[in-house]
């Protein structure tokens, strides 16, 4: 068992984060003490995942306040909170995050503003130590096994948060407890998020695995490989249809098809009480370049137009469970949110 | 519309073929003098696809008897054909076909041999175009549409016939009808054949089509953006258990999910009548190094562990129908091979 990883904190004016875009090739740790650097780690994806998204976030704002006066109205505090909250737009988490802190920082000053950062970020650590214990009981219980094979996809580990993560955190609670007998993750075209990050965080904690492609994960829960799907959110909508990393679809089928306990793992704060179902969900479509090339390393010809649905929707009547950090909603046996 | 494309021929001692290593970056066209050369091209999947070996092969023997005396027991002949036939030895079809020429060359001399082999290529040629045919007739009846949408997996198109293919041969013939709105490859990883080679021939062909990575396949089908899904066959066993690239097996239960027929285009060849079902089936595992790596680029950790299964079995009753060169098998409707 290898020492609890943090993948970002922040001390004495400095942000320490993995550099996600190095792994799993290269184990760089960035301290960044401004913010334009933070900005620009946040959109080359050097940080990912809502979780750390909003951490990062929140303790941008607080080097804004120490670097500038958080009072002062429309000056340079104001444009480095701004500047924050653009970098990725479509990161629901990052504005939620700093928009906590924000008036904090006004009001209260740099030193409030950094006692509510890090509280974030131990909401953060605690709620994924709740997903992973709460989930590792409830996939046992499933599975009335002592060990468990689980399939997951995407990357949803403590790369994805501060520590630990979502569902990759019930994989790491169920190998912390002898109870896992082998991970399968989903090498997650187009970007490999599940090849690239989960095999690093799983190599890491020690745990057995086999990485797999995408398209194995539904043949292989239909001979049987594994006991249980565990995948993270993107949103959760109020019926309990679930917008997760493309792909995620694709197993919810196959696992029903298995018969497979097929379950969702996300905070509390996942839920979209204001998205009645999946069909209010727009998939963003991210673009042919991602699709085309691997990395930077073109696999089909200059030119070729794709269709690159970024995520999909799984119904709720395909999804056991939704567990969260408060909470196990039972939606496969009629349970609603 | 472009002019017929002949991926592999032979004339006057002298092999030419596309080599598929340098698709779809460059068009490279091989020309083979020598057996050596030949087993080269075919152990480094220069050529590839079963009808395309085979034939591959045919004229393997037909340059090995004019440049040694086929009729000499154990010497040169022999040895060059013998190198043929080992040059891929899970390539049932290289074997069949070297096998349906050795003993003409022997018997009757090099003119008949090669006489025999530019049957075989024309055989292949024809059987090509018949299901292109037949499958294009069927599938306009069964969604009782002027144009479908149609979405494929892997290459199983002219590059792995000779001319024209099997799934993507009815693709083709849709388009040559005008009857093709849109075609939606998958990208087929791990080796990639549909996002390097089909999207070359479906360009080549001027037909309109979006790659797609393969987990957006089966969710795609779920939000109604295919009509058909067409696929080629490595192995067909009698009771229509179908054996074919990793990734078929997903998109047939997705197909039957969102109520999509699901083809499978094949010749009469893939037919194995001795195995009884796919449960006797078994499914080859290709190792890490293509999981870990897109083309020769890491994308794991050195060392990352994988489970490579190189092809699913769609059981029989998640698939409509059976086209080959000679008829329509409604395996959905309770047909029997």
């Amino acid at each position: 068992m290898s020492e609890p990883m943090r993948t970002l904190d922040y001390a004495d004016g400095v942000i320490t984060m993995i550099d996600q875009t190095e792994l799993p090739h290269r184990e760089v740790w960035l301290e960044i003490d401004n913010v334009a650097d933070l900005v620009s780690a946040i959109k080359r994806l050097s940080v990912r995942g809502a979780p750390a998204i909003g951490v990062a976030g929140a303790y941008g704002v607080v080097m804004a306040a120490r670097l500038a006066d958080p009072t002062e109205s429309g000056g340079p505090f104001d444009e480095a909170v701004a500047a924050i909250r653009a970098a990725r737009p479509t990161a629901v988490n990052l504005g939620y995050r700093v928009d906590q802190v924000t008036p904090i920082a006004r009001s209260e000053g740099f030193e409030a503003a950094e006692a509510e950062a890090h509280r974030i970020r131990d909401e953060e650590i605690v709620s994924s130590s709740a997903m992973g214990e709460r989930g590792a009981d409830f996939v046992l219980e499933l599975a009335g096994k002592e060990a468990v094979r689980a399939m997951t996809i995407c990357n949803t580990g403590g790369l994805a948060a501060v520590e630990r993560g979502t569902a990759l955190a019930v994989v790491q609670t169920l190998h912390e407890r002898g109870a896992l007998t082998e991970a399968l993750p989903l090498e997650t075209r187009p970007l490999l998020q599940g090849g690239r990050l989960t095999t690093w965080e799983l190599e890491r904690m020690g745990a057995p695995f086999r990485l797999i492609v995408d398209s194995a994960g539904p043949f292989l829960l239909a001979r049987g490989a594994a006991d249980v799907v565990v995948i993270g959110a993107d949103r959760i909508a109020a019926n309990g249809d679930t917008a997760n990393k493309i792909g995620s679809f694709s197993l919810a089928l196959a696992a029903r098809h298995a018969g497979v306990p097929f379950v969702v793992v996300a905070p509390e704060s996942t839920v979209d009480m204001s998205t009645a179902s999946g069909e209010d969900i727009e998939i963003e479509d991210r673009g042919s370049g991602e699709v085309a090339n691997v990395g930077r390393v073109p696999i089909a010809a200059a030119g070729t137009p794709a269709w690159n649905p970024a995520f999909d929707v799984t119904p709720a009547d395909l999804i056991t469970a939704i567990v969260t950090d408060r909470r196990v909603v039972r939606v496969g046996a009629g349970e609603t949110i």
